[in-house]
């Protein structure tokens, strides 16, 4: 790891079709800095799911626990099931020195900008609507009715992108992948994350004149 | 170049002993996408200095004319001389696409940003008092008073620095160059910079979907 102090909180979110999985894993695999974040879920492990690597399985009750105890950095429900970010893994994560990034959806992102203004906010987009529509088709495995239902999302989320604090445009795996992690890194050198540094050189100044 | 689009404004400000100068050749020696902003200045050129390299030297009069037309992004005097930075230039470079960079000091990086908030303005320091202190001694160039007023006016400086957007120590001059490079790059990519982008986004899936 390249840097020492506490780690950065990311938020990475895209349309469907922005490739954002794909640049996640790799990011994941050329770099020894990040740790992605886990979610809880009071939704029953399909087969194959493992605790605590797929998610953190949770009873209703226990969920609902969580969020009165405020130990959720996001929750939302959704088809039924309650969806979350327990906010232990995350904070040990970054006091550990790891960045920390969390694939979640736009809500989730203005949740947690609102608690944590901190936190960076990322949203990845193929260059244009018309390759976003082209990837979802390519894939070959989505009927036209949902990649019109996705399309109508895309035109939705858009109207929030604003919020984010960067876009990055996915036209090549690699660019997009090394452009995110400059982003995270860039942040470790903002005078809010070097606030103890400031401190030190204010201390040792005053010290030497 | 690897962006299109407008050029990015960075100012670098540092303490006298922070290596920026050395940076900032390296920064320009290795990218070809930054130009550096040249100074105008009411005092006489020196042996050698040359015009529109070293600076647009102009007279008093010229000078005060500018200001009065606003032709400055910021300007200061100094032992009866004034210093100051063209709009002209710097806006024209940035329209063909350049990062510009501003090599200027704590009050002039205040009133850009004031005028331009998206300003990027990054500060150098040394690791440590004791580096400043030594790098100083180490010049050898400097006598003992010298560097004491040098000392003093950091402890001064450093008041302010939580006032830039990030704070880059220098403790190796590659890496501290690969820093403000990744920093001033992942500019390009904040949703204000993308805002055009946006638009098109929008306009884009309206029409599609």
């Amino acid at each position: 790891m390249s840097h020492t102090g506490r780690g950065i909180l990311t938020v990475v979110s895209g349309f469907a079709g922005s490739g954002k999985g794909t640049v996640m894993k790799k990011l994941i695999a050329e770099h020894d800095n990040y740790a992605l974040s886990i979610s809880a879920t009071s939704r029953a492990p399909r087969p194959g799911e493992e605790e605590g690597v797929s998610y953190f399985f949770k009873t209703r009750e226990q969920f609902e626990e969580m969020i009165k105890a405020d130990a959720l950095l996001e929750y939302a429900e959704y088809v039924g099931n309650y969806y979350g970010t327990p906010k232990d893994f995350v904070f040990s994560k970054m006091d550990e020195g790891r960045d920390v990034i969390l694939e979640i959806e736009l809500q989730g992102a203005m949740q947690i900008k609102k608690k944590y203004p901190d936190t960076l906010l990322i949203f990845l987009t193929p260059p244009s609507a018309q390759e976003l529509y082209d990837r979802l088709k390519g894939r070959g495995t989505e009927t036209d009715e949902v990649i019109a239902k996705r399309m109508k999302r895309a035109s939705e989320e858009v109207q929030s992108v604003k919020d984010y604090d960067y876009l990055v445009i996915n036209d090549n795996i690699d660019d997009c992948t090394a452009r995110v992690h400059d982003i995270i890194q860039s942040a470790h050198h903002t005078t809010g994350h070097e606030a103890a540094m400031i401190e030190k050189l204010k201390t040792e100044l005053e010290a030497i004149i």
